[in-house]
């Protein structure tokens, strides 16, 4: 398989714009779905095995942020790049709707509390993010406060890098066609109807006004310590290839050590 | 393969004693190695089904406890159990010696903390069990506080039960003999020696006290709403496949259905 060497074309730069990436873009020309399948099979045993490396070094963190609109593939992300790994040292945390207790805390609060540990790799399903995407789009908060918590978010993942945080942050990108078809067969199919909330419309009834929200804070928030990628999410199969490699290419970089046995393990006698 | 209809005789009733379970038993006769790894993958791509309904439903919890000492499998058992679910869906716990943190609060504090939300399933690695252990055998509490600490697991565990959660609590049990082949296998393994604590050696040390310590809490403990079942252990692919037979039964037995599909959803056009 293409081996990426490198994600720049998907990554959020100062001049890139969300209408730059096509989201039916197909990244990796492999055949079809069986060969598509067999690699991303490949990918998870791979990332299943450096996810035990973090794990048994136990000094540093990996947070991969998901973002995206209403059917972007955001759990179906998780269940096929993670199909692998085992719940010892994956975590998942979704964020919904704040309750009344976060609400009477800072939007960061909920976030830092599900921070991973040493040693544990860490999926946000939905984030932080969401809290300069619907009240901006809704107009619950100005232009200077969405400045504002762009600047706490920065912060806030400056703090996590510093103290061991490898974070890759991915914007699951579908287009409005896409989204319809997803949603249709949500309505069609009698297994998965119960997925369909009527609420879900109202977000795609604002489709360009959350483009134009995503492309601000794509910008204001893709730093050098933690860069967005934008990732073209038309095709499910594409899209979890890319993901896997760009987080299986993270985790080989990092180069996890295990670590030194005990001293004086070799006089140990086990009675 | 040959289905438990029941689970009878790993639970631990009024009279049963830790010492009448083999941790040697072999429960089912498969084959081999290559027979008993396929069955476990049925099992396990059973699971997803169940646990993906699970999540579906919204209503209701499942709590697998996992107790057993070191190197009794805790780790393995959730790898190849849960090696075709999502993290997604399933939660795991690990509870180490307390922190000063919880060290100032009542013992079931950090548990109730990490409690399954409705839909989920949430393994405990090590639980508020480890309170009746330590403690009893290294002498920290006396016998009327270790039987208070009972009643308050009782009645911290109806308390789950009665809100829609389902316990199953299993304790890994091996022998002696094969806890040191495993301890000497760490320490042979350059790869594993790491993982090798010269602290294991103290619990193993009081070995006897442990059996003990652990035959009364399960006799204490072992409920009609949530019971102890002991798993023989000392064979890894049988202690898999039962605990995997038990979890699924339990969840089918539960009988999970999907939520019905918002009202008027016929009439929905997406625009």
């Amino acid at each position: 398989m293409k081996q990426l060497t490198s994600f720049d074309a998907f990554r959020i730069g100062p001049k890139h714009r969300l209408a730059d990436i096509k989201p039916n873009l197909k990244t990796f020309k492999l055949g079809g779905k069986k060969e598509e399948r067999a690699q991303l099979e490949v990918l998870a045993l791979e990332l299943n095995d450096l996810q035990n490396r973090l794990y048994a070094e136990g000094q540093r963190k990996v947070l991969l942020v998901l973002q995206g609109m209403d059917t972007s593939g955001k759990d179906g992300t998780i269940r096929w790049v993670f199909s692998r790994t085992s719940p010892l040292g994956v975590r998942v945390s979704a964020f919904k709707a704040p309750s009344a207790q976060e609400k009477a805390r800072d939007f960061l609060w909920r976030c830092h509390a599900v921070v991973p540990a040493a040693g544990e790799l860490t999926v946000w399903n939905r984030s932080h993010y969401e809290d300069v995407l619907v009240p901006v789009v809704e107009g619950w908060i100005s232009k200077e406060q969405t400045q504002q918590r762009y600047e706490h978010i920065n912060h806030f993942e400056k703090l996590l890098t510093d103290t061991g945080t490898t974070i890759v942050k991915c914007m699951l990108h579908i287009s409005k066609d896409e989204q319809r078809n997803r949603l249709q067969n949500r309505l069609d199919d009698p297994e998965k109807n119960w997925k369909f909330a009527p609420e879900d419309l109202t977000a795609r009834a604002k489709w360009s006004d959350y483009q134009q929200a995503y492309d601000d804070l794509l910008n204001a928030t893709s730093t050098s310590y933690a860069p967005w990628y934008v990732i073209p999410a038309d095709d499910k199969r594409q899209r979890n290839l890319l993901i896997a490699q760009l987080l299986n290419s993270t985790l080989q970089r990092m180069d996890m050590q295990l670590p030194p046995a005990a001293p004086g393990l070799q006089d140990v006698v086990i009675e």
